[in-house]
């Protein structure tokens, strides 16, 4: 099977940087496929980084390699990491980034070559490190092991008696918030409340609500999630990132 | 020959959904060749998503499989379809996204499997079955047959004695506002007017008229555009879809 | 090894016209991989195109074919052509695009078939002899020589005594600033400006100073670009494109 190299950065879409990226790993391996999951995380949002990763990489074959570039501290002493857990690779900056990764994944820390751009490690470090991973090397020969990689982790929901309470870890673009509160963790007939406003007992899916109405639905990630039918709980709420949520 | 398929939806490519599907179809289709048609349809606005489509489909190789997911009724009653005609094959809700299929177009209409998300049938119901497409499953492999498919054609242009009324049916990213008028149905001479406005007789290109200014042409796709050379058609003249033209 | 053919347009990713140019180019090429460099190039803004392409063609493996299509001019008098250089090909407007290319690159005129849509030539003109070249043709097999292709290179910098003047000749996502001075034509101590505020030395990399500030480092692109840490120069100094930088 052709080898899968997935792409999560915060270049945008408008620069030359993902395609130098593209070119040093096409160039590299012959026939690699590769899939941009996203270009557009906000700048530097490490925590948007890490969660559509987290969402995403169990849907590519095993073998994938996933090179994920939000580094606001690139060309600092931060390492750069590469991991593996279950058959797939990732190349990292250690920011916090693959924390989602489960504590028995493997890390390395990789080796910064001279004349490395101290701005655009991506390209220089990070991408001919996953086209070796890509190539068939193996953690070990690309660097040093670490068992310190730096966690922080997405919050998690906490429970205060019967109530569960988690918060928005992410807006989509339809303005949807997606929280941290799984969805087997909501008893049946429980409301659900953000930032105080009552949104109602969970939904089965959007249809279930008139036009402009909010509702609250076990989202495709198994989340609590809270959305507009045809239009932006971001927008009708006025809340974001970080808003709680009660279940 | 590999295996196309291509994506249209209103997704954005800022999120884990276009990647999650990606991750399905990659994980089940050795070797398939992904092409993002676009994942910018406005949410939700199904007429764009059949306008955009209409115009690429035949543009690719037989054998090609459309997934277009334009889905605002997802998990709803609505029945998911996929379509052949030609040796292309499509995959997309049964909300007229379709319509502009030929009426010899065969129809199934997709079983839901349990467990599938129901606000991300994309990924759960929709991609598979691209999926078994791509890999030579027939129509009849992965649905009953429909004959009653929804339809919601894009509106067609009428005569009033002589005169050609017709409307906007898309604004592309320069402005230009793309009619449902066929450039053989434009008399010579005849002059181009947009909600009362005045553009003149159809140019040939944008060049043909000065920075700024305005022009009819007949456009890639064969139908009366309006322009602005080097500007928005839509800006200047403030209007968007639906305003009328005449011709 | 598959052919790569690279794309450069201006068509945004919203509507129909880059899946039309890839469909050409996929039913043309058998097993051809086509890499997005971008299409977010600003309407028109030739320039911007020469300075992503100029950065980014070494990167990918000799025998890719780079098809630039920002074309205000198209379906005027000015030619379409190809180009060769190092077993690189390039097709593109005539219009300066390619004028990054050395001078010992070769050049030919295309000739514009009759049917061709006069604008939407990228479709119709462009992607086929991409497609040709991607197949194995020659320059000499998709067009006429020329010698006088139209130069329009991007500004470069000056010295006035010692002091290098150039110009910020790229803005890009982070609102970073991209002078043409080359990193290696500053002498060590020297403060750069950029239109009179002055910014200080040379720094190694954002991490050298606070969140928020301002600093001057060769960029990755070899240049000296003037940066915010987390933050965007461009909107801080309210400056862009065109804006003086002396060091």
């Amino acid at each position: 099977m052709a080898t899968l190299i997935t792409l999560v950065t915060d270049f945008g879409s408008a620069d030359s940087y993902v395609a130098e990226v593209k070119g040093v790993l096409l160039s590299q391996v012959h026939g690699v496929v590769l899939v941009d999951i996203t270009h557009e995380i906000s700048p530097g949002d490490v925590r948007a980084a890490q969660y559509v990763l987290s969402r995403v990489w169990r849907r590519f074959p095993q073998g994938s390699v996933h090179l994920a570039i939000v580094d606001p501290g690139v060309g600092t002493a931060r390492r750069v990491l590469a991991a593996s857990i279950g058959g797939h690779f990732f190349v990292a900056p250690d920011n916090g980034l693959l924390s989602f990764l489960p504590h028995d994944a493997h890390f390395v820390a990789l080796p910064i070559p001279d004349g490395a751009s101290p701005t655009f490690q991506g390209r220089d470090v990070f991408a001919p490190v996953a086209g070796q991973l890509a190539l068939g090397a193996s953690l070990s020969n690309v660097g040093q092991p670490v068992t310190d990689a730096y966690r922080s982790p997405l919050p998690a929901p906490h429970h205060d008696g019967t109530v569960v309470i988690g918060e928005v870890i992410y807006v989509d673009r339809f303005g949807t918030l997606i929280s941290n509160i799984p969805g087997e963790a909501v008893e049946p007939g429980v409301r659900i409340r953000v930032e105080g406003t009552e949104i109602g007992t969970l939904a089965r899916t959007f249809g279930d609500v008139g036009r402009g109405a909010l509702l609250a639905v076990v989202g495709s990630g198994g989340t609590v999630e809270i959305a507009v039918r045809d239009g932006s709980a971001a927008r009708l709420l006025g809340v974001g990132v970080g808003a709680e949520v009660r279940a």
